[in-house]
């Protein structure tokens, strides 16, 4: 544990307030164009795009409308997360019209809520006065736990305490339920619970929540719950999948403390993992924490795309094997990503350790800021590293693979959890401690906190992710005593601080630089350089075999066809060349541009030849991976071949 | 047409004897070891193996059993091909026993059979009275091919006519129905009945079966037929597959004359393309041959695997798009390569174009060999030109690949079909046609046919696939007077001719070299040099870009893991190193291994690192494509990766 136990917190997000170059644009994207575009897309007033009928179903469920259930079971997260984005956004810019909707939708949820607090509108619906009897497939204690987020988030924001009282009864309904006899062995077939248990928990400080989530998580791997369920008297079938129930899939294949690689589901795998750590941390539980480093190495070294995606195969949204990335058929699903910044930030908060940190920024600047269109009304659930778009044919392998973003989707968890990401990334900024702040993330704005017992108010500038340059300034009304701690990140070259005008050499503590304040206000700088770079991959991986991708600092660069004509597959990288980088601010909203020495195969065989193909010079250009697809449609890589 | 119209013809099996270095092991597999094995696996005697029930549902259909049916809809043709088989293998081996089994069962098919000649176990128990009412999904025109192709050739083989007369009672029931008003537009779901009817016409010389295959070729892609049977009166659900049908993956995106790619699923598009080859012969169809020519281009050039594997999706196992050619994940069934070299046959036939047979050789010594084990026993369905073994994980989008060979299927569509289709390659081996012989394929034996009105003996003497040294005698009893054709592979270098005693450099005409002959007998002989060559593929396919592929004649080479240890994708091939060959009598039977020069990668990075990769010099070991899998299992591929 961190600090001997001392866990450490996350801000507030009422006491912090992003004001940042690169970070600005993306959450005024989530208040004025993902807020209100995802509310019509509930509401199903978005022409061309798949109707949600979230907002319909609960009035259904309320007994303010007639008709049928329509979408998937678990259609009422659409709701809870968008909640949880408002309440998010409300924070840093208040707007009393959508609080005033956002508590209308809260009435209506409270309307659909049971008396005994039980909240789902697929089940009140369709099967009244039936409840847990698919937790394989049913989702109830998933979309429990997205609207108990919700709960927690809006209740913090705002004040407001009538989402928060009533998910209060539905969490003292599972309580209840699942320490039962009948349920004593259940869990979920979709983790997310745990995690929001957890958070429920450090809101209202009720012990059975912290309990509960630990017993879901100490039950996982030990029973063989979902596997009995489909014959059990009570089961209702839901998506009349006739297959047998894969443990592996639902992270089962062994007690959670037991596991050795992130298996199955990537979603469901991080949101356990997410909560893993939480409780680790509360209980102050090494062994569960050792799983969950175990498990994170797993991840981050042997199944993790260079962009932070995870999850390979389309088939299932799951975790394969330990180095089977392929990019053209990466599914890489942005929710998987956001449960990876999720876990990858509760790992850093419980240990104290930095690194962590590299991970959750790594999928927040890449694979999770990838599924957003520059607009904020396209969004991609798959998120490849080498498109192709005649490749990406309905009816094929490939059928998951879209060259181009969505307005809506069918099964849409990914737009609404992009938006709820995205509106709380200065939650990822600072942590606070005893008797220190800790600086992950290089977000520009003001933070308030507590450094020991003395209120301080710092405010930062960051030129990231285009320059490696941080400053800082602390203020306090009393005289500072404490250490501030700044995460030094894995690309940071040449680090430089200075204190109150004065270089400084600190000492490096697991990952964060240490920096000791006194007086009554303090300035300190981070400076570094972030050049772009050419990595390359562990050649167990297959598919990055003889390739090299671009990283500038947190961002992963990628090559489009309207940059550099057809056929990406025909350019080569020469790495002894010097990368060049020019900041272009009339590109994609202002962005750094790479450009690289190579060369391109000029070919005249036909589809095989004994003919070696030929070269020509060739310039490559490299814009950031989270910003592709925003102009001409075509190809797109992450990975390039290196000259041969 | 070839020769003005003048049609070229194969030799029948009973005129020839294979004796050859090479593929007499392989025939031997197939009588010694494929047909008893295959015999034991219909007849549900091989433990381990899933059970077929094919025998046991034609009994049940013949009233000789109780029983439901069990297996896939079109489980009848596995008994189908492998009568096929049985009858070519008896032109080789006479057997008195398995010739009575053979007998025996046809017996049974012919007790299946109902009185108006309609032969289907599936429909005939399960929904007696009911025929052609799923053309999509039933299988049923599908399964009356095969029979109708064992029928031509057990009659050919044995002079036995039974099976011949019950599958034209059968074929001129398909006649009336499918010429009647309410089956005007009808087409068959899986294309094959047009090949067989075909076969059956040049074996009957009745009309009416050609122009029923003609039929079908040319309503193909003009009618929305099984777009419109599920909504039909008489429509039986088989599959239960609730989407709607893909006009595409039944070839039928477009009439036939106008396609210009190759679509769908590629069993039946090849099957279809066979049968078109073979209309535009027979009818002198300029239209239709253009067609084929167009879509054998398109498969050729852009759609297939540089093992003459075709068909890259898994989903609905079906060609994809122009240069979607992945490695790792390619499905490249066994049978779509049977395929591919049946319509490149037809195509040679057809034209007399000598190029057409480097497909069908490609196809018959690469995936068509690697779908058997060297003890003939067990078989791949999917042909990838990549596999970590780790990767191929059940329930993931390479669930698909298997890394071992399996004892059967449940769709075992592919063991019985490379029985028939090794069991037959002598077929492949000359044309003859006016006052000519052509040598296609150079494997070894002594074939009879007539030079003009003379009959000749030709006895062949082949050193392939190991070296490019071929010798002919031709005897006659009568003064030879015609042309003997010897085709020029695309792989033979510096090819020297001989005809008796004298060299010559004789001129060529479609790809043939062509030798006058004189006198009473005439020896001649083909050399050329094939020295195993670096192979390129067209930049344009991702998968192999930065790559190159061994390839020596005939065969591809592929690295196997037990040769060149683990992490076969860290190594790479220096291109400017000669390869070097040798035969190894003890290995695999005695094959010629090609060694190359390149280097390993060294690697002490995380998963991903900015620290260029080391090397360290490597030879690789390679064997050829159709014998991988038959020692330890491991890795394996065919593309290396070239020295950068």
């Amino acid at each position: 544990m961190a600090r001997n136990g001392q866990r450490l917190r996350e801000l507030s997000l009422r006491d912090l307030t992003v004001d940042d170059g690169f970070w600005n644009e993306r959450l005024r994207l989530v208040t004025d164009e993902m807020i209100p575009y995802q509310l019509d897309t509930l509401m199903d007033r978005v022409p061309g795009a798949p109707p949600s009928r979230c907002v319909r179903n609960l009035r259904i469920a309320a007994g303010l409308e007639q008709g049928t259930f329509e979408g998937f079971v678990f259609q009422d997260t659409d709701l809870a997360k968008w909640l949880e984005a408002v309440a998010y956004s409300l924070t840093r810019k208040p707007d009393p019209a959508l609080e005033k909707t956002a508590d209308e939708l809260i009435d209506l949820v409270c309307q659909a809520q049971r008396a005994d607090g039980y909240l789902n509108s697929y089940f009140s619906t369709l099967h009244p006065g039936h409840q847990f009897c698919n937790l394989k497939e049913g989702h109830e204690l998933y979309t429990a736990g997205h609207f108990i987020e919700a709960a927690v988030a809006y209740f913090e924001a705002t004040g407001k305490e009538k989402l928060l009282v009533a998910m209060c009864r539905f969490a003292d309904l599972i309580c209840r339920v699942f320490q039962s006899p009948e349920y004593e062995d259940a869990v979920p077939g979709h983790e997310e619970i745990e995690l929001a248990l957890m958070r429920l928990y450090e809101t209202t400080h009720r012990e059975r929540y912290r309990a509960m989530a630990y017993d879901f998580i100490n039950r996982r791997g030990t029973t063989d719950y979902l596997s009995r369920e489909a014959e059990m008297p009570r089961f209702i079938d839901v998506w009349h999948d006739r297959n047998p129930y894969i443990p592996e899939y639902g992270q089962a294949q062994a007690p959670v403390r037991e596991q050795t690689a992130a298996e199955g589901h990537a979603v469901r795998a991080l949101y356990l993992l997410s909560g893993m750590a939480d409780a680790a941390g509360s209980y102050e539980d090494e062994g569960l924490l050792d799983a969950c480093r175990r498990l994170y190495e797993n991840v981050t070294q042997r199944r993790m795309y260079i962009t932070g995606g995870v999850g390979s195969s389309g088939t299932l949204e799951r975790f394969t094997a330990d180095f089977d990335l392929p990019n053209d058929s990466a599914y890489a699903e942005s929710c998987a990503s956001i449960a990876l910044a999720m876990f990858s930030k509760r790992m850093a908060r419980v240990t104290g350790e930095a690194r962590f940190m590299d991970t959750a920024e790594l999928a927040l600047y890449n694979t999770v800021l990838a599924g957003v269109a520059l607009d904020g009304k396209s969004f991609f659930y798959v998120n490849p590293l080498e498109v192709t778009p005649s490749f990406c044919k309905p009816a094929t392998d490939k059928a998951h693979v879209e060259p181009r973003r969505r307005k809506w989707f069918g099964c849409a968890c990914c737009p609404p959890n992009i938006a709820r990401t995205v509106a709380s990334v200065g939650g990822y900024v600072f942590f606070t401690g005893d008797g220190e702040l800790r600086l992950n993330l290089f977000i520009g704005g003001t933070y308030k906190a507590r450094l020991g017992e003395t209120p301080v108010t710092v405010t930062v500038q960051s030129e990231l992710p285009w320059k490696g340059r941080v400053s800082l300034e602390v203020k306090a009304r009393e005289c500072l005593e404490g250490r501030l701690l700044i995460r030094i990140p894995d690309y940071a070259e040449n680090p430089r601080f200075t204190l109150n005008g004065a270089s400084l050499d600190p000492p490096v503590e697991k990952g964060y630089a240490v920096l000791e304040l006194t007086g009554w206000s303090a300035r300190a700088s981070f400076d570094f350089d972030m050049p772009a770079r050419l990595f390359y991959a562990d050649p167990r991986v297959p598919a990055d075999a003889g390739k090299a991708a671009v990283k500038k600092g947190p961002l992963v660069y990628c090559l489009e066809e309207t940059d550099n004509g057809e056929t990406l597959s025909g350019l080569q990288i020469d790495p002894e060349e010097p990368l060049s980088e020019r900041f272009e601010p009339a590109l994609l909203g202002g962005v750094t541009v790479v450009e690289a020495r190579g060369q391109r195969t000029v070919w005249d065989g036909g589809l095989y030849s004994a003919k070696p193909p030929g070269r020509t010079p060739a310039t490559l250009r490299l814009i950031p991976y989270c910003f592709w697809g925003n102009r001409e449609p075509g190809e797109m890589a992450v990975w390039m071949r290196l000259k041969c």
